[in-house]
């Protein structure tokens, strides 16, 4: 297998974006890293985009083709490939990506995602986000996403512990990071009082728990490591990619405090990259609820199960920690545009370790984590970047 | 890249599977192929599932993790991955499993694609299928999927001389066809006169030249070709993958009445495979109207521009033609449950090559084809198979 680099990155603003469409965003996103690339389009041998749920936000399928063709590609009817795992949706892309670039199939391919989701009501956003879930077992059952992991943080605070202002704490520190950066979705800090006094969403979860609807698209291009140079300064080497699965019920699982698919997942990527934990300076994890992020904390190896928590109080999560977790403000105020996240992790990542993200930038970083979960974990996906 | 086998296939019957749900036919597919090829659940490395739209369709996304986890598979948290362009998912699904075999990534892989239709109404189902076009430029304006096709059929009546009669001549041979295949929706010869009298859909089309909605689930394992022997007598290899982008509109093409996206895919897939037309005595092509099959036969090179509709009228894609055309009964009477169209395809070839398809068995046939497409010819995916 060949080693994969990371020569562009791109991405749009994520919130609420009522001038542009689907296809306005996704095209945006696509050909800033193809700018940052330095490349021209011919030279694009494929295309993989990460969406979760365009049939149903904007009754548009076929989302490969369509990026595709905006994108000025089908003159040249490169193959374009959609895949799709929920929230993971973007972080599998790139696994793709990484792959057909790896079997030497592919040269040059780029790996958007995007999402468009204010188009429609908060109450079909909602729906829409439950079908992550199982639909026969969770959904019809009112189970809510929100609800499902209200019931990881209550049994979490009950196991070990972890208090109600430490979850608060996750909110805090992804908005001041967020306030760093002028992509976010929210730009200003807030404080635990704000968490604690937000309208209730499901019992512990309040509303500045959860990240939220947002519209959004990222996008990067790789190529082989060793053609990178002939493009960029700072090539960001893919070094470690790791995915799997899990039931899609949370009550099928083993533990529902621990993702077994976070730790296999993560185990894989770290294997792949010969590297151990307390050599990765910073990661983006899949904070959709606060209590997501403690989990995927202890479950990366960062911290020890249970402790997510008090190490969050205790500020060794911060820019400054002893590892940065969610730079860019993660889905929490960076927002969630859902197809789109797994690939503004990577831009932030590769962002940091070219050492050009500006008021946020993580001291000395030369290697990251990106963790992106689809449904309550039943697709996790782990890429471990290094600055080359 | 190592050479790839398909060592085991299943489906269901295609139909109105009203005593199953989606997860139910994903699973019977699945454990058919499984049980088929004589392995283990253990051993498999990898799914890849094909699914154009659960999220409308059944209200479920997260397609992958979903198989996966009620094929029991969840336990060992292998990677489990879906894919998605309209028509094409299933044949783009395949070949995500032949390029992760191909280059050693994985051994052994399950790809299968599942689509259950007729839980909607037939407006919502027509509305979800022209989610495969444009939306905002065909879709929004009226176009049905049905009236692009009309419009490439009426042109290529014109510009050829195509009769209304050739184009019923494709639904009598696949009904015909599918009269033999028990797992066919539609089991019963038509004639001519059917089809001239059927209601009008959008001219010159009508309801026995169109596809009809399905459910119903079809699946393949593959390993490389090597260790094959040890699971089967007679492994089938896949030694020709294509697959190409076009326009999502209609509109912007060069000419409607050439899929320039089946002839690029056809072209990379016949290079790979070395060899030509001549060489091939069966294949599936996606006919999900009569006009496609015309288109079809024509892009993919086995009979000259113009002349598909008078070489479907003189016998020439019959069973025992020059080239037997949609032995399965095709889309139009095998049944079209979208995202496993592509692999009841395959199925139906791999049943060709290893001479066990009973009554519709084509003699000494050893290379056979599938064309499976997305849109209105948007993705185009051709797979070439060779009895080992």
């Amino acid at each position: 297998m060949r080693r994969v680099a990371v020569i562009g990155v791109g991405d749009t603003k994520f919130g609420e974006l009522w001038d542009a469409s689907f296809r306005d965003i996704g095209i945006r996103a696509g050909l800033a890293a193809v700018e940052d690339a330095k490349i021209s389009a011919e030279m694009i041998d494929a295309v993989f985009v990460g969406n979760m749920s365009a049939g149903r936000f904007i009754e548009q399928e076929h989302i490969g083709a369509l990026i595709a063709d905006y994108a000025g590609l089908a003159r040249d009817h490169i193959p374009a490939t959609r895949v799709e795992a929920a929230g993971a949706s973007g972080g599998l892309a790139l696994r793709q990506g990484f792959m057909a670039v790896a079997s030497g199939l592919h040269d040059i391919v780029v790996v958007g995602g995007a999402e468009k989701m204010m188009d429609v009501s908060d109450i079909a956003s909602s729906m829409i986000q439950s079908s992550a879930s199982d639909q026969e077992w969770e959904t019809e059952l009112g189970a809510t996403f929100a609800s499902l992991h209200a019931l990881i943080a209550r049994r979490h605070m009950h196991e070990y512990g972890t208090t109600r202002e430490q979850l608060a704490d996750v909110a805090v520190k992804n908005h001041k990071n967020g306030s760093l950066n002028p992509k976010a979705q929210f730009q200003r800090e807030i404080n635990r009082d704000v968490v604690l006094r937000s309208p209730l969403v499901a019992d512990p979860l309040r509303v500045f728990d959860c990240s939220p609807s947002s519209d959004g698209a990222a996008a990067v291009v790789l190529c082989p490591l060793d053609d990178a140079k002939k493009y960029v300064e700072t090539p960001v080497e893919i070094i470690g990619s790791g995915q799997a699965s899990d039931t899609l019920a949370l009550h099928h699982r083993r533990d529902i405090l621990t993702m077994d698919a976070t730790r296999i997942a993560a185990k894989k990527a770290f294997k792949r990259a010969g590297l151990e934990q307390k050599d990765v300076q910073l990661a983006e994890v899949h904070d959709n609820f606060t209590i997501s992020e403690i989990l995927a904390i202890e479950d990366l190896g960062f911290f020890k199960k249970g402790e997510g928590g008090k190490a969050t109080e205790d500020g060794r999560t911060a820019l400054d920690g002893e590892i940065a977790i969610n730079t860019s403000g993660g889905l929490k105020a960076r927002g969630d545009p859902i197809g789109a996240t797994g690939l503004a992790q990577a831009v932030e990542v590769v962002t940091q370790l070219r050492g050009v993200a500006g008021k946020r930038q993580v001291k000395d970083a030369s290697v990251g984590l990106t963790h992106n979960v689809g449904g309550t974990g039943a697709t996790v996906i782990v890429h471990i970047f290094r600055r080359s």
